[in-house]
């Protein structure tokens, strides 16, 4: 069995947005050499998320309004959390609905993808660098 | 290491439905011939999920009545992905909330699951073939 | 390949409530000797959820009010699950939210977290023994 490790460092400038990091997780499992197996790939940040779905600008507009209306960023004092000083609890709703990380199969050296299929980074409490970390175990 | 590969496909006839996929799986583990490892069950398309959970029909209604109310269908142009000529953005909001995949584990050549656990497929833009990806590693 | 199953165990005395249990997989992922893979902790009860976000107990706060606002526990009969005789329909929406499993990637013998990252069992329907699965696979 091989395995391959490899961070994504991001800094979105907002505090909330999307990136497609499709591109970023094919240059790693090239870099693997890895055939056939899984990839992970997980946000080590409590407020961030990765995600698959669709890169479509419209829709990404959606989510965002979306997820303010079942997670509100305010009022901030609205969440205990935010009596620690911080003002992110929303962000840490957020990401538990778009979720922690995806497991892709690896086929033939290839993310193995239905057609419209894309791996995204979502920040919901930017404005710092922050990671992704990418695994790939297989043959 | 060894892995195996397998696509289902589905055809729900109606716009949203759940289908127990457990039989499928069970087949693809055992057209494997692994023992030990994880499979991957992830939807390939972006408006449809791949969930864990109770085989309880009503519990289905409830969760069918639960993502209408969290991301309603309609109006459809309270969506700026609808006006792109689609008609879906509610579904790419419900397959977040119950997901793209599961991961489950492999032990003595069967899926490990506690009492209840039942796998899905979740159809929330259907009467199309849709697919959903096996993929077995293990020993 | 190695690969290696625990069961956890817990009895959470509330019908909701989170646990810390980073500490009990770092302990099987030792007992493993696994220094390269992946780990899978998942619920094997699908009205509780694995997953990963702070250790903070005003968030912990913020979750539990947010997943009642969500999927309110009362009224038990809008449900048609709690029909058959249950009252835990809203957990089996809460676990959807919060998510069954997470896979942790392990590097050089440890969980390759970020700096907040910890994994948590959220009980949603508790006051009885209920469980956990960690399956480790690599090398």
């Amino acid at each position: 069995m091989k395995s391959y490790r490899k961070e994504l460092w991001f800094n979105i400038p907002n505090r909330r947005g999307f990136k497609n990091i499709t591109p970023d997780v094919e240059v790693a499992l090239r870099e693997s050499g890895i055939q056939e197996g899984l990839t992970l790939v997980s946000a080590m940040h409590i407020t961030a998320s990765v995600f698959i779905n669709d890169d479509e600008s419209g829709l990404h507009q959606d989510y965002d309004k979306w997820l303010e209306k079942l997670a509100p960023h305010e009022p901030v004092n609205q969440y205990r959390h935010n009596a620690t000083g911080e003002d992110n609890a929303d962000a840490h709703m957020k990401r538990q609905i778009m979720g922690r990380e995806v497991v892709v199969a690896i086929t033939e050296g290839r993310l193995d993808f239905g057609p419209w299929e894309q791996i995204f980074y979502g920040e919901f409490d930017g404005r710092r660098r922050k990671r992704v970390l990418i695994k790939i175990i297989g043959e």
